[in-house]
């Protein structure tokens, strides 16, 4: 990942300067307030990976395809009773494989007014593939997902957020809305490219409201789901608490495989229904929250690096 | 594990699509209702692993071994009681090789009501292992708990829950009733092989509802008993909880080293009084679960895919 | 690890039953009750590694040697503060070389009325040990100990537990009373060597009841304090409870430079007041644990392998 | 790291001496009380590290540089914010490519009364380094921190707490106060070198008062957010309680990338809030604690190693 032989204590300052300004965060997308007079905006979203990460691995044993199915089979159905419930619309980031396997279910999404956004074709690792490789991967994603759908993606969330040095520029290439794949923010917030603005919109992530990183069980490596979930739901209800307070964006990326169990269903219900005690707060999918950013923000401080 | 030198992002349609069906979900087997009119089937199970864990890793040291004699020495006794105190037969998975360690131990299972089902020869894993090896193993596992016990096996639960390519076809070879290693619902459901159904009953588990991620301690490696017995305790009610309101099914999975210590016994005592104060309850083996589902099964729906 | 190039689910049975028979638990030594009418046992202990589990790795970092200086410099004078509040006697186990950089600290041991035990010359491991360097070792740390304290120790504690084929039969040279490394009961037993009884005690240890897998450290590796020591105080505290309910022994494994910090010492302080509160717990060491089990057991039963 | 090709349980006593006493600790440096008659001693402090522990490793991904710097655009002004409202002063450890990066950020913690501190050039690991290249960056790091800041640095906490072999006489010739790296004690102390009193003024940190340990994610290796911060808060309180107790110094380590989040900031808010109801403590930057603990502390006691 360097692009010389050199110790990283050896770069020269143009070198880590190049690296640290390649992809940047730049203005704030930040409304006054939201639609309705809201104070708070909340964007729920399902990366629906379902067999795809263990497939991406060339993981082919039935015990670990097993495990995705029951994200497509159980879980789905569920989650979007959850939703309806509690009339919040969400964004479904699905894998193109994923949407060929099962496109009843892509349809779903769209019928019950989610949106669904670019996952990836299998869900590659962008880090890993070469350019040319990447691009044609999130094209072809892009077109399988309309295709399917009838509606196109105008917005991508990169597989396991692995964001690599080409992303942005296939994204602006490909003319999308907004990205949901980096962490420099809580709120909204414009994209620079070699510091130049992009127009793209990030939509930040944090593996803080992920439920990845607490639940999820890798048998032949050290992963386990060692946080109970009920302590899950009080971190991410400081988190939504904190932007209520703050009056910004509450954003939470979930997994049907892995949130969709029992067990774990509580604490989405719990959330949305201590959400839903708020006055004053827009649930939204991330392109509704990303134009309307883009739309109302405060025009752009004079470019000096230190934003905000 | 992949059957062709490209990347999976390369892989043509056929392949990922051959990968994902080898062995998949079909029709669901839940009853209307349990036996004698229960809402809710509760299925416990301990795999009785004891010292094979680690003769299978060619572990010898008397310390690791120490470890899994405890389940056969001190924790087995413990469990057997617990059980009688609260009705409740359960299923026990034994590979061969503690079996005849412990002919006493198996046929105690048996006497005592409970069952006694196939788990290896010395908890191989399937998936390393060519066809034959894994046949002739799986074979010689259920004639010798047959010697052991008198009763001859109906069901399986692979090792690890590691079920391969061929785990299935041998399986049906064998005529079993079924198997306890998947993980694609909650609930029973029948297997399909290659998109035909196999008349093969899962009784599906999950991590979730096993003692091991959260209480397995390996030295040189980076697994410890992170999370607090209590804290499991109230993940295991929250998966009853759920399954007695949707009318489903509790499967648990425990192995007697594991839970059998002093400090968690005290949560399989809370969790089995939990249960026992609800109505309407079934406590049942795998046996009498995939013979119940089978029998009582609504008709398959027409074959789509997209079953439930 | 293995004696032979055969997979382990290639080895005949003769070889299965050698590994498992090699060292193994026989007759319960578990007095009907303890010295004073007492029904239950408490045997505190703590091993003094400080510096030599980073040595024995040839970590020489003076910011991996400064984490174990704290046990020596800060906490063992308060944990021999608290041992002394109590009046509570324990057994200390030390690394020859620990002994060797600080006979004060070995001396203190004995003077307030401990017992000091063998624990490896620098916390080496003895499965990677060539068997005459684990005799000499193992006996050059015993007269390490009787040099530096005056006091030869009757008892061994394997470093990291790592017990291994040849310990027993050094140990049973070396005529000590027992081992406190193995952890086939909670409760004292006879070893079997070959299925032979040695008269050597168990006094057995579980990663349950020792502070290190809760709390170790690790930079770079991947082990971390995650679980919090008010959630380890429920679990010892539950080991305790069921021990005094059961008539059993209590047996704690500590390190000065794990349990010493002042967040921690809170939890075994306040394990101590709990066990207080109990009428008839008889707190002793190791040792007096071992002579009064040996001396006071049951008669050993006809030996048919299926001990208890 | 060793210094012979002797496995470690071969070494002579001259071998492993040495090596314990490279560095290690000297007089206690608690003074009777602190200014204004304070019976306890606060130091918080902050490593901004942001983009340097990734660049470091040669990590260049836009994802993984994004999370450092959320440090930098979000969680400082947050975190200035808080100490301003509690009236502390903290120290702020930087990287210089940190201080190059954004100067206005160096030049906002001296201008609002905190302390700035060497932290590495780019937060490299000082025992992989030859001990040239560490004293060059080492000088190099003071330097641009004094050009950016207008203030020379006193004080050094080495980047991963990697304190090498030759960090101390570096230091030394440095002329420094004080380091802040080691874990030998939780109060302050001063550091021998090869057994000599060396002026040196040890301000100890403790993984325990670490956000990293529990709260770090390394997408791919097993490094999980675990343990809840409400469980974080309460080992620190325990933490902060007992110096209180004791009279003693209660020293946390924080990092803007990590606990700036919203989620965690509730937990920093809440532990300065209890420090805040105990009258006579004294919170000061890591260099007041140095300063006054060399001017106030006890004379030297005759040398015998066995401080304390």
């Amino acid at each position: 990942m360097t692009d010389s032989p050199a110790e990283p204590w050896e770069w020269t300052e143009p070198t880590w300067r190049r690296h640290v300004h390649r992809v940047r965060a730049g203005r704030g997308l930040l409304p006054r307030q939201w639609p309705g007079g809201a104070r708070c905006a909340v964007a729920v979203s399902f990366d629906s990976d379902h067999e795809t990460p263990a497939l991406r691995d060339g993981e082919t044993r039935p015990g670990k395809l097993a495990q995705g199915e029951y994200g497509a089979r159980v879980a789905v159905p569920k989650i979007l009773d959850i939703l309806r419930q509690h009339a919040v619309p969400a964004s479904f980031y699905m894998p193109a494989v994923c949407a060929l396997l099962r496109p009843w279910e892509a349809r779903a999404y769209v019928e019950a007014g989610h949106e669904v956004g670019i996952h990836g074709w299998i869900h590659e690792r962008n880090a890993l593939l070469p350019e040319a490789t990447e691009r044609e991967l999130q094209l072809r994603s892009a077109d399988t997902l309309e295709q399917v759908t009838g509606v196109r993606p105008v917005g991508i969330r990169t597989p396991s957020w692995d964001f690599s040095d080409n992303t942005l520029s296939i994204t602006r290439e490909m003319g999308l809305l907004y990205d949901s794949s980096l962490m420099a923010d809580d709120d909204p917030y414009e994209l620079l490219e070699d510091g130049e603005p992009t127009g793209v919109v990030e939509i930040p992530v944090e593996w803080i409201r992920d439920d990845a990183p607490y639940f999820m069980m890798e048998r032949y490596a050290s992963l386990r789901p060692y946080t109970p979930p009920r302590e899950v739901l009080e971190i991410w209800r400081a988190e939504f608490d904190a932007a209520y307070a703050e009056g910004g964006l509450f954003q939470l990326t979930l997994h049907p495989h892995i949130i969709g169990h029992r067990s774990r269903l509580v604490i989405l219900r719990e959330l949305l229904a201590h959400i839903a005690t708020h006055p004053d707060v827009w649930c939204a999918t991330h392109q509704q929250i990303a134009e309307y950013g883009l739309a109302h923000a405060e025009p752009p401080p004079p470019a000096t690096g230190a934003s905000r």
